[in-house]
């Protein structure tokens, strides 16, 4: 099923009102003390994540009160309605909580489990990039694209979670090390921001969640990138949270690095 | 012998100027093509580079004749005068190269050898900080310290360099991700910036060149940390590159790690 694309047009505005309105609710926190819990899995939560859910999930319950929400604070409501909202409030939880910019609110738009358009909106930079299939994608207004992809070995490859590579998978965090030109450790949305506006040409992740890649997936796409798991199958819900975006070209270099 | 506290403000607002002026001969090439070119050790030099220390030079001599300079880009003039300014334009040429807004512009004044002021000038974020011994140290005109130390385990420690440090010193490597609460892969200045500010609590650092760290010294030590290099000797001409800075009872902690 095709949607009419004034229903796009909507969808698209309330993203980008979405992520606007939740900017200052999550800026309140930044750089404040701040009480940081421990979740199971050890990643920091704060009040900022919180507020910043809630204030999204009013806003598109108010405006679209049939549609579902899955966040990463409060889980799942209506997630079986024909369009679905995913909301990673504050992605880069760890720069947050040091006072370090690139942190950013992610917002996705599905329609029966495809993704349609995605906002990495930058609160602390006052960066916003939107966009999805058909849709182009604009960052701070501006249509963007992703840039030729040069051979590996002169690229510049984002490799976000070096950390958690290194640990899982040593073998691939050396070749990823040794190959291109300029391997580069890096963290979270904005390294998928720099790929779709051109400034790099690739990104190697690991340990993502759906929200965490739902509302890249559709700006990496519509630049003009590639995004897969690091075997070259589509992103879904099985996924096993490793991923890899880049042109086409470079993507099977990448793929063969990481297998 | 003292320096004259008038001389010190005054050398202190021209540091100042210098960053505000030279912001914007840096930003004009931000995110825009720019032919990158290979030095003999690989680090990416650009026009930004050398025009904005081409800037900060006629500037310094403009207001200080009878002082050095000593530059990344043009080498020293005057190395030999009782104050010499220390001049790294664009620190974090890989973020500046890929669009990430984490590159600073560092200067430091040093009276006869001893870092006396230093400033980090953050231009894409629109941040300055400064200070020096005696002067205390302001981020954006606000006072700012370093946050009391938590023991090691609970530490926010930022490793800049770890692709460098992965391949140079592995085992040092292999302890510091295993210490802390928050191992974080980093970058160049601006994990000094945040040191100093309270918002992290150590940075370990590889391959620093002086006009590196020389503007970064005089912050961390006015923000109440200590800096030296891997094995707790104080940071020189002859210093090796390896640098640690946190407050005095993580320094030490740190420093076991690194051993």
């Amino acid at each position: 099923m095709t949607l009419p694309a004034a229903d796009i047009a909507e969808f698209l505005g309330a993203a980008k009102d979405l992520a606007a309105s939740a900017a200052p609710v999550a800026l309140r926190h930044f750089r404040r003390p701040l009480a940081v819990e421990a979740k199971v899995d050890t990643s920091p939560v704060t009040e900022a994540d919180r507020e910043t859910e809630a204030h999204l999930r009013a806003a598109i319950r108010a405006r679209f009160p049939d549609h579902g929400i899955v966040g990463e604070e409060f889980g799942a409501e209506a997630q079986g309605a024909a369009f679905v909202w995913t909301l990673d409030p504050i992605d880069g939880t760890k720069s947050f909580l040091s006072g370090h910019p690139l942190w950013g609110t992610l917002i996705a738009l599905s329609h029966r489990g495809r993704p349609i358009l995605g906002v990495i909106s930058m609160p602390a930079l006052g960066e916003v990039m939107y966009g999805g299939p058909g849709l182009g994608c604009r960052l701070d207004g501006r249509p963007v694209q992703a840039r030729p992809a040069p051979p590996l070995a002169e690229a510049f490859v984002m490799i976000n979670e070096l950390p958690r590579i290194l640990a899982a998978h040593p073998a691939q965090a050396a070749r990823l090390l040794a190959a291109g030109r300029f391997p580069r450790a890096a963290a979270d949305c904005y390294s998928y921001l720099q790929f779709a506006a051109g400034w790099v040409d690739a990104v190697v992740d690991c340990g993502l969640q759906p929200y965490d890649w739902l509302a890249v997936l559709p700006l990496v796409e519509a630049a003009g990138g590639r995004i897969t798991d690091w075997q070259g199958r589509p992103l879904g819900p099985e996924s096993d949270g490793r991923v890899l975006a880049a042109r086409p070209e470079l993507h099977a270099e990448l793929l063969a690095c990481l297998a």
